[in-house]
């Protein structure tokens, strides 16, 4: 079983190719059934979220109140993502978390660039809508507790093709410098944009090799006083395994193996982004998203080979001599 | 990429065990279209096939007349198996096929066995009840046009799962001496035991290698006048690739990292037997059954991977001095 995995993705590109289909109504539960089973990306049209018709800067502002959300503050636009430290090295950061009103974010995000400012992204993305908590009867408090009502629970034919309820339901809100670096997760994922658009660049299973997963120290977006600037400080004896190709779209970061799928979901359109895909995604100024992820189906081959495709138990160290690259923008 | 086979094995057993689920009716077509993403043998009862109340010798015989039919004959009751020949190498050997009456056939399979006589297996399965062409509208001729009208021609709930009409029905008729060795198909198979029981040996796509699947010269069981025995006749110049392990049940023919499931199918009972799952075969006396099979999905990564367990593009020869093994029954 000793197949180089250029042959895998050049197996799979030529049986698939790179195209994503396009459904101009949401299909039936049987039918997206058999969407999760082929298991590529495709665009949604008719997905009826009402949210979408009345969701405008002063709605939110007036619903949400004196409330305040958790927005991620990077001084770059990239929150978990490898980032080259002070000292040379590379880290994987996570932002630094800062609560505002729902008013203050939205205001900030209408300011005009400059090159010093720093960039806020509603990403919080651990179910700040409803997570499966909620489906199980229990607490489950959110910050966007207001809003819930104008947002569904589940995606009634997601739900019932899989046999599930979400395990999260996620709002975004950002603007074009806050980008996702390129991952993958266990879920399916049911992706709604309802302002602005979203840009997705996708590989498939296949590809991910593509992306040269190492092991980089974990570190963090840091305000040492509430007016300080953001430092990055290193967490001591923890590191993350992640994508060492920070932005695919940079000319020779990807080999020729890769072929990326890249599809733009604009307002009112739903991307179904299938479990253990790739994915990097920016953005149109004040995009708002939701999207819901269910657990992927466990039993069976689907876990097994995807854990395999990323190549368990052969990661190298992100900042060795050889396989490091150097932050480029 | 560079695992050992054993680890996708051992991590598939982990996860999955083996269980067979058995559903006391049949499922829906949305419950089923789960299963096939599951890819797990499942015992199903309940699937009404009409044909199980009368379908008696007497009845077979009468519908049937004069048509002729074509029935596997072997010394051995091993069609389409890997079989010594008298020059010592091992042959994939296909079966002599000989036409006769149905109450001929049934008739033989009444006989008791001696040593010296031949094995008879009404194992066609060509689509020989009905083949895809009976859903594209074009002539399908079928030696068991007599008992079409007694044979489903679908199954609802699979092919609305699928969406898609069967690639073949077939019917199945043998006795114990009958086995079929073990093998995979890409194919969704549907399999229902009409009389008798049948007994599956099963091992997942990930153990295929277990099997060490070896290119072996291919040969034809033969007569060389009406009344000769069989006699084993290579075919020049064609090869064929297949299971090593000749009887899976053999101690000591299996390594350790395979993990057989073994069901039993009795009449009134459905096996679903999902695409790339190896499967050994055998049969109480005069075990009649129907089996529908389907075309897998051939989008996304499921034919790649199913073709990579097999560990396409590396496999010896047969009878090489270190891959061969002698045929040990």
């Amino acid at each position: 079983m000793n197949w180089p995995p250029t042959l895998l993705a050049s197996e799979y590109y030529d049986l698939n190719g790179t195209h994503i289909d396009v459904l101009e109504q949401p299909p039936t539960a049987l039918e997206f059934a058999r969407l999760v089973h082929i298991s590529r990306p495709v665009l949604i049209r008719g997905v009826e979220i009402p949210t979408m018709r009345f969701w405008d800067d002063d709605y939110l502002a007036a619903s949400m109140g004196e409330t305040e959300i958790s927005v991620a503050v990077t001084p770059n636009g990239r929150a978990d993502a490898v980032t080259q430290g002070a000292d040379g090295k590379l880290y994987f950061v996570e932002p630094h978390v800062q609560k505002m009103k729902m008013a203050d974010f939205l205001r900030s995000e209408s300011v005009p660039d400059s090159d010093d400012s720093e960039i806020y992204y509603l990403q919080s993305q651990n179910g700040n809508v409803f997570s499966n908590r909620s489906f199980e009867g229990t607490p489950d408090p959110s910050e966007f507790e207001a809003l819930r009502t104008d947002i569904p629970r589940e995606i009634p034919w997601c739900s019932e093709a899989l046999g599930r309820s979400p395990d999260a339901v996620n709002l975004w809100i950002g603007n074009h410098e806050s980008i996702t670096s390129i991952h993958s997760d266990p879920y399916e994922n049911i992706y709604t944009v309802v302002r602005g658009s979203k840009h997705f660049t996708l590989l498939p299973p296949t590809e991910g090799w593509c992306l040269q997963e190492r092991i980089y120290p974990h570190a963090k977006w840091t305000r040492k006083s509430p007016d300080a600037a953001l430092t990055m400080i290193p967490s001591p004896d923890v590191s993350i395994r992640w994508a060492s190709v920070i932005d695919p779209h940079t000319p020779g970061k990807l080999p020729s193996d890769a072929h990326p799928l890249r599809v733009t979901v604009e307002a009112g359109e739903t991307l179904y982004l299938p479990s253990g895909w790739w994915h990097h995604v920016s953005q149109e100024d004040k995009t708002i998203a939701l999207n819901w992820w269910y657990d992927m189906e466990m039993r069976g081959m689907s876990w097994i080979l995807l854990n395999f495709l990323r190549g368990v138990g052969e990661v190298p160290l992100g900042n060795s001599s050889e396989s490091s690259e150097k932050e480029d923008e």
